[in-house]
């Protein structure tokens, strides 16, 4: 089937090195804006993004992961940016619509010449004192809890290679 | 930012209304294979999909998932297709990992022109006693739980129009 769309979306991969160079604002309000337009249920739109280009408190978030991960290394893999997606469990899909966002925010990601790789424990990370304290300094809502973030930038190096898919995924009735 | 794939993906909205025409096989496939590339918590590839376009079981389906909504109207909108994933426990992002499927099966679905809405409540129809004799009989693995379904169809009637995007749920640090 030739379809360069569908091919985009088929062939994005997680990407775990990136060029130090900083995602402009543009490019990064873009994948922003295709988060915002990722499906939520019942038309919630509750979910909320942060993106973190300070260095400061990039590095701050690094730490905080590697804390729960207890190691001390940089589990957002160098990426200059962060985008953390945030939901208020007042949804109960609020975990789904999250992840949908980052989902979504990924597909536009590559589609713009952008990699990214969702990174985990920002559920840890801003249900701590700590991470209540930064949400609030950033004024976003009381409430939210982290599903998850994107490390986002321009790929370096060459493209990975998608293993092959485990057989016995689908089945049809 | 003129981008045909990064337009196509922020312009699917959720399809509600469907053509009584089945999807083709390479079609469904095509949707069913962007789930299986979908992004997954540690690679693992856990996620398994369900394509169910037999009206019999069609209808069970939407009996059961009517029933846990209190209702006896087709939450699946008379789509011809129902998707349904589901995924193992046993992997902490199970519900993460599921929804990225989906997500990405909405996506793919609308660059092959369908037409697809997340419909809820699997969770509880394979939760069930029914949902498990099902997976059972239909040879899936035992111990996945649902995550979500999509209605999957052509679209019927005029293209929906994205509601304004709810103010403040983006922020810049």
């Amino acid at each position: 089937m030739e379809n360069k769309v569908y091919e985009t979306i088929v062939g994005r991969r997680s990407i775990r090195a990136f060029q130090p160079r900083q995602v402009e604002q543009e490019a990064l309000d873009a994948v922003l804006r295709a988060g915002l337009y990722a499906p939520c249920g019942r038309g919630s739109q509750l979910v909320t993004l942060v993106a973190v280009q300070d260095p400061a408190v990039r590095a701050r978030l690094t730490a905080m992961n590697a804390a729960v991960m207890g190691t001390d290394g940089d589990p957002y893999y160098g990426a200059p940016t962060i985008v953390v997606a945030l939901a208020s469990p007042e949804r109960p899909t609020w975990v789904e619509d999250g992840s949908c966002a980052l989902a979504v925010m990924m597909e536009a990601a590559h589609a713009l010449g952008l990699g990214s790789c969702w990174i985990h424990r920002e559920r840890e990370m801003f249900d701590s004192d700590e991470g209540k304290a930064l949400l609030q300094a950033w004024g976003v809502p009381a409430g939210m809890r982290g599903v998850g973030a994107l490390a986002l930038g321009y790929p370096a190096g060459e493209a990975p290679k998608a293993p092959e898919r485990r057989p016995g995924r689908i089945f049809k009735v």
